[in-house]
């Protein structure tokens, strides 16, 4: 007891840091938006997880008391759909939107893992590796209802400096994502552990070759790496605990990567603009197509373990197929009605001129133009 | 002995982080004193945890070499109480003052604590939760001594990114803070954590809530959830683990917000100018009230879950009541003291117009005046 | 096994931390050069780490697949290697030519190790801790290959800001150190910690201390502390869990902040003049020169304490002085060789006037010149 506890609470801080520290300054890559990027994200976690404790309770009632330093874990992992989703309308809610936001998305969120586990008979553990994608879709579906800021706007960019911050948010992520991961896994939290840290290690080594791929003249682009070198910790998530070798999880970890740094030059020429949607922080890429491929490379790998008993296999891959498939449809769904929700006049919602902007939620010591 | 002494590292290394990492931010938020705020705080901090286990050895000798790790533990638990009284005084003492004033405040924190064991026979780590209580009206006491700076002084104000920094060092003292009270728990360490979490996280609700509430035109003060986030986790401090349902922990940790921000608009309206007090970083409301609070809490608590005993129920209300009455009594007489020994011309005290001024302590590669 | 478990991997978060975030942003300490300082630490960490697993497996097969999660935190301890050599050149080189650098100097590392291991019957662990040594050593003559920057050169300089991420790096190595120098210890990793903790603790009072008396008016200077705070961990990592005594602990903690500031003066102006080193951000006498006394102070210890033993005395000794006389011969040659393969033309070397300048390497959102 002593020693589960002493690896739970060890756990419950690793994940801790990473939503409030982690995604706060992974955020905070708007020159004019740092406050709210850390500040914001602070409120809607301690919220999301007061929530997250209460839906637990009320859809999972068999988790007893003696459970209860799991729950709050668990809780403060679901807080990681909320940051994602957060992410994608960033700098154009309102404080009450992020908060109802917050409070329907975690609701929906339990709801959609209480429906896997009774439908399709989905362990709690493994719907809630769904965390990504669910947010980043639910996310992606609330900002199609924001209109797009315009594109010559000063306030939506960023400076060295707040690039800066968010790369500190970023090697906060990075070396915290093992944890995370192994908070995840049922049994072997110790392979879990090292088969993140390979895919996250081969991820951040093609996100820099990548990068200077595919540039003009060659040169790195910081949002390369901030997106691209995550992305293989967000793939493996899925499979850290069952890959036997270290070379697979280091090929999903490359894999992740190619398809963040491809998938973020086709969504925001081609898709978004489209479908127009605006992905402020770019979610779509850096959680939503990764966790898609681990999602994928789930199916696959169990498929190749288990070739040679064949009667389940297929209703095992059904099974595992219109999981995530329902998950992202749920996501989708409630997110495009929570957006509507979301700009009822009742809620403030804030004109595009004061889109990304501090100055409008934060008083200032002195009105300091230039961050 | 394997998974103690490795917990007891882990909660070391935790307070570590959080004494030099989180206070020394916490205390960057002035414009031109960053240096000095994280550099000065490593200084008296190591020096403090040396006299600490010095006055340690010295006062409860009975702790055997075997316990050694819980010495040094517990010596940079107190270094909490520097690190706050230092906050008071920021940017009007030099080195050399910082120095006298740790040294004197720990030898006399230990002095405080042998006193409350020997007369009072509390137990020694009850007697180190007034850490925060202690530091904060020894430091107020303190700074009594010190001139007020101008008002209009350009110096004393902060810039979009001197908060920001503070910020980073906030929010690693809110995710560190449930560490820190379990190491101040005797017997159930797991659900100080939880307690300690759940009362920080109502507070920082509460803190924005209260901000948007109380300033003029409904925007958030970034020193009002600096301060409120925190003061859940110094008022649950003492009762962390013998509250029994978390609703107790959230309700002290609403208790403690609203406290701290009733408290910041009272003192520095009324009090602090009648006593010609000037609380640097507002130590007062960020630690002192909640500290106070939560230590009428631990006597309100005691009392309903013994009411039926009740013979020895008067008598240990009368313990508690002047256990922490005399911590207060001491720190406040002994500041006062010190405050008045800093400004012997023997320590070259700092003329106003010096105050909070990096330039002064610190080369500069170049002279870059607007930091 | 689950407490080891969890007791290793713990380590293997807190030395990625160290080497992921506090060499990185240690060494941001250049106005121009924060994101190729943060951002390449990443690449070639990871870059690195891989290698290292490789050519471990390679020289020291006997390590089964059982002990794996050992190997990788081994891995990421040797990375430190790495982390100070490219300090060393710290501007001056481009991306790739930090590549081939990382992957020389790691090979080189593990076959200097198999070296001491085959020849002197050095343990796996003892040749460990020549970590800093070698990578100080082969950094400074990696550097002697490369033209010095023109001393009135714009782009080498820092400012308050830049000192302050360094300070933040700084912070994150000193806490961390303690758990560094416990991963190396075999057997008594508590006392590891805490001897540590207590060199530390008075090499960062010994900096501050010494920064003012060396100074030409009284002041402190960043990069005395920078660099002095740290020196008493990378010292005491031979004899830390061999030290029975917490004073010894803080002598060497004194002598290595001593060296360190005092070897800063004459390096630079006589040594490093003479030799046409441009130590770029003072590894030598950072982690050199405290690496060597912490070497010797093991020869010292080791003679003390085995003095009535007398036959084996002389020929430990000499095995002791031979191993780290091997180690620093081996990280000079092949140093000056590497320094002599990374000019080569096709690694594209960069011009003098390119040195120090972030925008040569990375997008920037807006030509911002004064960062």
């Amino acid at each position: 007891m002593e020693g589960f506890g002493s690896r739970t609470t060890r756990y419950f801080q690793d994940v801790n840091i990473m939503v409030i520290f982690g995604f706060g300054f992974f955020l905070a890559f708007l020159k004019r938006y740092s406050f709210s990027s850390t500040g914001f994200n602070l409120l809607i976690i301690v919220l999301g997880v007061q929530c997250s404790i209460l839906m637990e309770g009320l859809l999972f009632p068999k988790e007893t008391k003696e459970r209860d330093p799991k729950i709050i874990t668990m809780a403060a992992v679901s807080m990681t759909a909320v940051a994602i989703s957060s992410g994608a309308v960033l700098g154009k809610t309102n404080p009450l939107q992020l908060i109802v936001m917050t409070v329907v998305e975690i609701i929906i969120f339990h709801v959609s893992r209480w429906i896997n586990k009774q439908f399709l008979q989905i362990q709690d553990n493994i719907s809630m590796k769904h965390v990504h994608l669910f947010g980043a879709y639910f996310g992606l579906a609330v900002s199609s209802r924001f209109s797009e800021p315009s594109p010559r706007s000063e306030k939506n960019a960023s400076t060295p400096k707040s690039y800066l911050l968010s790369m500190l948010g970023t090697l906060f992520l990075w070396v915290f994502w093992p944890s995370f991961n192994s908070v995840l896994a049922d049994r072997d939290k110790t392979k879990a552990i090292y088969n993140t840290y390979f895919a996250l290690a081969v991820s951040a080594v093609t996100a820099f070759t990548l990068s200077v791929l595919t540039t003009k003249d060659g040169k790195f682009r910081m949002t390369h790496v901030h997106s691209a070198a995550l992305a293989g910790g967000v793939t493996v998530c899925y499979t850290a605990e069952s890959i036997d070798y270290p070379w697979i999880a280091m090929i999903l970890g490359l894999l992740a990567s190619v398809i963040t740094i491809l998938g973020s030059f086709c969504l925001q020429r081609c898709l978004n603009p489209a479908l127009k949607i605006h992905d402020a922080s770019g979610v779509h890429f850096t959680f939503g197509l990764p966790g898609l491929l681990g999602a994928v490379a789930q199916v696959v790998l169990s498929v190749i373990k288990k070739w040679t008993i064949s009667p389940s296999l297929g209703y095992m891959v059904m099974i595992y197929i219109s999981d995530f498939c329902l998950t992202i449809s749920v996501a989708l769904i409630t997110g495009f009605i929570t957006g509507l929700i979301l700009n009822f006049k009742l809620l403030k919602i804030i004109p595009v001129s004061q889109y990304f902007e501090d100055q409008f939620y934060w008083e200032f010591p002195h009105l300091a133009v230039g961050f």
